[in-house]
C-alpha cells in the first residue's frame, strides 16, 4: 500500500489526483492538503467523491506529512513547493511536483518568466523532468519529479519525433495551442466565469506564456542546440482537453512513410502515445478522461512545411495522470496501473 | 471469462457498453454488431478505443451469436430485439435488452405508446425489469432482463421511497425531467445538430413521451394501485446527464427526519444510490461518468408539497452501466464489478 | 432626445441596457454609473461597445444624476434603489428600477423573502409593476416603475391567460423554470465559473427562491384571491434564456380551441407575446436577442392537467428590454421603439 | 424600396440574410428560395421570424426572380450560382454571390481546389471580390459581387496592413484559424451532431482547405507577387465566430508605433474594422452579432516574428453582413445601413 499525501488537493489538478487514486486499491490518501478548507470534509468540496472518502482537508505541513506518507504530490501555485521542500524532506519522502518550480534547469530563466525568486534552487539539478517517454530511467531513481506542464506535454509529444529525426528546421517552429477551461484552475476570477468563456475563443499570453521556456528547453535537449518557438495558447469553451497544432519547415523532402517511421521509432512501445492513422486528425474528445496522447502529422508539399498535431486531456496526461504515471515508475509498479481508463465519449 | 456480444454496438449506448466492458479483465467482447458498419473496424467508429480493440463490426445475427457468447446486449431501436429473440435463443444465452421491448408488461400499453406490433409478446411475462434496487433477486434468476429507460430510472429512484412509505399522493405527481443530448442517440437528424441544440432549452414529447407508461407501471407496483403522472422531458445543451425534479402533495405533515428515513430505508444498502445531505441538490456533474444516482428532497410547508430530485448519467446508470450491473448480478459477480468509476469532474 | 442615466451599468443587465440604448438615435446615455469601475472607460469593461461610446464609469449619485437626465435605470443589487430614491428625486426624474425593491406591495413579504429592511416603503404603493401586458395604462402615468423579475415575467405570461379565464385550479399550480447563466449576474463567485456550470444542470433555491412571492402576487390579482405556487428554478449551461414549464389541473374539460382563445384574448394585440401554433413548444433559441415572449400550452386529457410553456431572453424581455419597453410607454413613444431586433439564430 | 430575392434562404447564411433584411424598412424580401422546403412557410423553418414574415419558400428560378427583384443573393452550395447566372440575368438584376464561384480569378485554381467544372467562367473576370475595405469603388459599379469567404475575410483583414506595408515576409506566413460550428452550415451530417462537436476541438482540412487559394490570391494582389500560406482551420464548440491567429517573420526590426500606424493607415476610416488597443487580444464574443472585425497584433522580439489576430462573426462580417454591406454600396446607400447592431454579450 503506497501512502499518499496531496498538498493543494482542492484545486482541479488536486481533485483529479484524488479521483484517480481513490479508484486504486494499492494506494491510500492520508492527507488532503488545502489551506482554504481546513477541517471541511473533502467530499463537500468535491461531491463527486461523496461517500467514497471520509477525508478532511488539512493544512499544508510538508514536514509532518513527510513522516506519514511515501509520496507527496504538490498541486500548488508556482513557488510554493520550492518554499517547502528541502534536503531533509527529500531524504524521507518522494516528491512529485505538479507546479513549474523544478521543471526548468536554468534558475534565471525560471525567475525571469515566472517573476519569482526560486526558494530551493540547489535542488533543481537533482529534480527529474517527469516525461516518461524520454526520462523513464531517470524517473525510476528520482527522489523528486518535476511533472511537466500541460501545454509542454502536448507540444513536446507532438513535435519530438521530428526534432529527434532532424526532419524540421527548429528555427521555424510555431506552436498554436488550444486549451479547455479547467487549465485555468478553480480560482475565482472574472475571466473564468461561464458567460465570459462560453461562446468565445481568444488567444492569451501571446508571446509571453510561461510554458514557452519549458517547451524550448526540452526540445533543445533533443535538438542538441537552443530552440526558440513561437507559442500561443487559446482558451476554448470546453472543460477539458488540449490540442496543439505545430508548424515547421522541413529540412528536406520527405515521404509519408519516413515521417511515420520517425513517430513510430519514438512511440512504438509507448502505451500512452497513440500515433493515428494517415489523415486522421487528433481530437480532444478521443482522449478525454484518459492518459492518452494522440498525435499525427500532415506533410504540406505546397509550403514545404509539416503540420504536427497532438491532443491530450490536460487534467490527466497534462497533470494528474502523468504524475501518477511517474509515481508508478518510481515505485516499480507497472506504468499503466490505475491509468487504463478508456476515453469517455460523448 | 464472460463472453459478450453487443447488437447495436455503434450507437451511443452500445459504445458505452463496449467502453465499460473493455476496461474489465473478466469479460471479452466477441461480437460488435452493427448493421450500418459491417466489416469496418470498431475503433474507426469510436476512435476513443483506438488500439484498445481490434474488433470489426458484424451483422445482426442473434442465432449465430447465441452459439458463441454467454450474454447478448441489445442496444437497438424499439422492436428489433422482440423481432429476433425466441425461446430457442433464450435457452442458450442470456439477453439484456436496452430497448423498451420487454419493459412494459401490458402489451397493449406498449403497442399504443410505441406504435409498434410487439414481435414476441409471449416472452414479456418472463422478462425481468432490471432495476436492481427493487428486483435484484429476480434478476439473479433471469434469462432475459429488460433494462430500464434512462428517464424511468432517474424518476423512479427519486420518487420510489415516498410512494413506498405512502407519504405522497400519487394522483398529484408531476415529473419534470431534463436530459443531455446523448439521450437522443447518434442518429443523424437536424434536431440534434450542434447549432440547433446549443444555447437552447426546450420541452419535447409533452404529455406523450414513451417513458411515461414505464414510470407509471413501476410506481404502480409500489403503490399497489394505478399511478398516472405528468411527465415532461426537456433537452439541455450538455452531452450527458439526466436531472429529475418531481413534485407531489404530501399525504400528511412530515418532518425532515421522517422523509430522510424513508429514503434511507430504501437505499441504505445500495452502493449506487447516494442520498445527499440536507439541502444539497443533486447535480448531473457529480454523477457524470459513473453508475451513481444522487437523490434528495425538499419539503415545502407553504404548498404542502415535497420536491423530489435525482441525477444520473443517462449513458451509465440510465443505460450501459445499469445493464452491466444486471449482468454482474446474473452471473453471480459482485454487483459493483467494473462499475466503480468515480464521477469525472470537471 | 431622452437623456438617460444607468446606475449599475457594468452588471449584465446594465450592459444590456447600454447596448440597446446606444443603438437608438433618440436616447443619449449621460451617466454610466458603476461604483467598482469609477473613471474607467465603459468600453474597457464592455469591449463589444469599443469605439461606440466614449463614456466613463461614474459613481452612484442619484441626486446629481436626477438633475441631468430624464430617466434613471437602476440595475443594482436589492435594497440599493430603495436606499437612494425619495420624493424629491421622483419629482424631478423618472425611475425604472430593475431590482426587486418596488415589485412587491406588501413590505413585510418583501422583507421576509429578501432579508432586507426596505429603505423607502412609503413609495411602494406608488410604484407601478411594469408588465405592459397588464399595466400599460398605469405605466404611462408612472413616476417610478418596478421592472418585473426575469422568472416572474416568463412565468406570468405563460400562465396568465388561463388564470384569467378561470380554466386552471391555481391551488395546483407548479412552475418549473430553467435559466441561462447570465441570470446570476457578472459577480465573481465559484458557482458561476465555467467548469462548475458547463455540462451540468441543477435546481437551486428550491422552495425558497425570491421570485416566488412576486409571481404569486401578480397571479393573485388576476385570480382575485391568494395564489400559492411551487416554483423551482434550474441553472442551464447557456448564456441567455428562460424556459418555464407550468403545470396545473384544469377546472373543467376544455378543447384546444377554448384554451387557444383564452391566450389570444390576452395577447392578440401584444406585439411582444407570440402564441405559437398547435404542438409547437417554445424554445429559448427562437427568442434569444429579442424582446419576444413565446408561449404555448398542451392539454393532457390523461391527467386532466394542462402544461403551460413560455420562453424569453432573460436579459431582454426579462430585464433590459422590458425596462426600455416601459420607458417607451412612459415617454409616449411607440412601444416597440428600439426593440424590434429579430431573435438571433444560431 | 430595394426588392430582394434570396436563393438558398433556408441555410444558415440565408437565414441570417433574411433576419438582417427583415429588420430594415428600405428593403423587401420577395423571394425566399429553398428547393427543399417549397411551399412551406419560411417562419416554420426559422421560428425566430414567427409573425415577422408571412413568406413561403419557393423554388430556385433565377430567371423568374430576375424579373421581380433588384438584387439576388445566392447563399447556395458551390457551383450552383455559376450554373444559373448568365449575361441575360446580369443585364437585369444585381447578383451578390455568397458561394465561392466567382471569388477566384484563375478558373483552373478554382476547379482544382473545388473539384468542380465552373459553369460560367466567362463572368469571373467581371465579378468584383466584395471586400469593401479594398474594393469599395469597384463594388459601387459591380453587376456581380463575389462575397468573400468567412476565413478569408478574417484572415485578410488581420494580415493585410502588414503585407501592404512590407513589414512581413510573406513566405513565412502561417494562419491558424478557429471557427464556430455554424460555418459548417445547416446540412444534416454526423460530424455536426451536438455530441460530436461539444467538448471537443479538432483541426480539419489540414493543408487542403478550399479557402486557402482565396486568401493567397487576395494577399498576392497586395504583395504584388504570389503568396503561399499554411492555413489550418479548427472547429470550436460555439455557434458563431471566427478567430484567426497569424504568424510571420518581420522583414526588419519594428516598433509598436510603426505597426500600429500600418494598421491605422488601412482602417482609420473603416467603421467595421476596429484596431484594438495595445495588448488587447481580439475575442469572438466582442464581435458576435455584429458586422465588426476586431484586429490586433503582438510583436515578439525573441522570435523576430509578429502575431496577427482577428475576430469576426462568421455569419455576419463573414457572410450575410458583408453581403449586405456590398448591397448598400451597390445601391448608393450609407454603408452601415442596417448593420449597426452592437455585438451581443453575453
Amino acid at each position: 500500500m503506497i501512502k499518499v499525501g496531496i498538498i493543494g488537493s482542492t484545486g482541479y489538478a488536486g481533485g483529479e489526483l484524488a479521483r484517480l487514486l481513490l479508484q486504486r486499491e494499492d494506494t491510500e490518501i492520508l492527507w488532503y492538503g488545502s489551506k482554504s478548507y481546513i477541517d471541511q470534509s473533502y467530499s463537500s468540496i468535491y461531491p463527486n467523491m461523496y461517500k467514497l472518502t471520509d477525508g478532511k482537508c488539512m493544512d499544508d505541513n510538508m514536514k509532518e506529512l513527510a513522516e506519514k506518507v511515501d509520496v507527496i504530490f504538490t498541486a500548488t501555485p508556482q513557488g510554493l513547493c520550492a518554499s517547502m521542500v528541502d534536503e531533509d524532506i527529500l531524504s524521507r519522502v518522494r516528491i512529485i511536483d505538479l507546479s513549474a518550480d523544478f521543471r526548468i534547469k536554468d534558475v534565471s530563466v525560471y525567475e525571469q518568466w515566472y517573476k519569482l525568486k526560486h526558494g530551493a534552487s540547489q535542488l533543481i539539478e537533482e529534480a527529474v523532468y517527469g516525461m516518461p517517454e524520454i526520462n523513464r530511467e531517470k524517473v525510476k531513481r528520482a527522489r523528486m519529479v518535476a511533472n511537466p506542464g500541460c501545454f509542454p506535454t502536448c507540444s513536446f509529444l507532438s513535435v519530438y519525433p521530428l526534432v529527434k529525426a532532424g526532419l524540421i528546421d527548429t528555427d521555424t517552429l510555431i506552436i498554436d495551442a488550444k486549451s479547455g477551461v479547467s487549465g485555468a484552475g478553480r480560482g475565482v476570477k472574472a475571466d473564468s466565469l461561464y458567460c465570459e468563456v462560453n461562446e468565445n475563443i481568444k488567444a492569451y499570453g501571446v508571446a509571453t506564456h510561461r510554458h514557452t521556456p519549458e517547451i524550448e528547453e526540452q526540445l533543445g535537449y533533443v535538438a542538441g542546440k537552443p530552440v526558440t518557438v513561437s507559442f500561443t495558447p487559446h482558451l476554448v469553451p470546453m472543460n477539458r482537453g488540449i490540442l496543439v497544432t505545430g508548424y515547421a519547415s522541413l529540412t528536406r523532402e520527405v515521404t509519408y512513410g519516413e515521417v511515420k517511421a520517425a513517430y513510430e521509432a519514438c512511440y512504438r512501445d509507448e502505451y500512452f502515445v497513440r500515433v493515428l492513422e494517415k489523415d486522421v486528425a487528433p481530437q480532444t474528445r478521443w482522449v478525454e478522461g484518459s492518459n492518452f496522447a494522440d498525435v499525427n502529422f500532415k506533410i504540406d508539399p505546397r509550403t514545404r512545411r509539416i503540420v504536427m498535431m497532438g491532443a491530450i486531456d490536460n487534467m490527466i496526461k497534462g497533470a494528474a495522470g502523468q504524475a501518477i504515471q511517474n509515481m508508478n515508475i518510481m515505485f516499480g509498479l507497472p506504468e499503466q496501473t490505475g491509468l487504463k481508463q478508456i476515453p469517455v465519449f460523448p
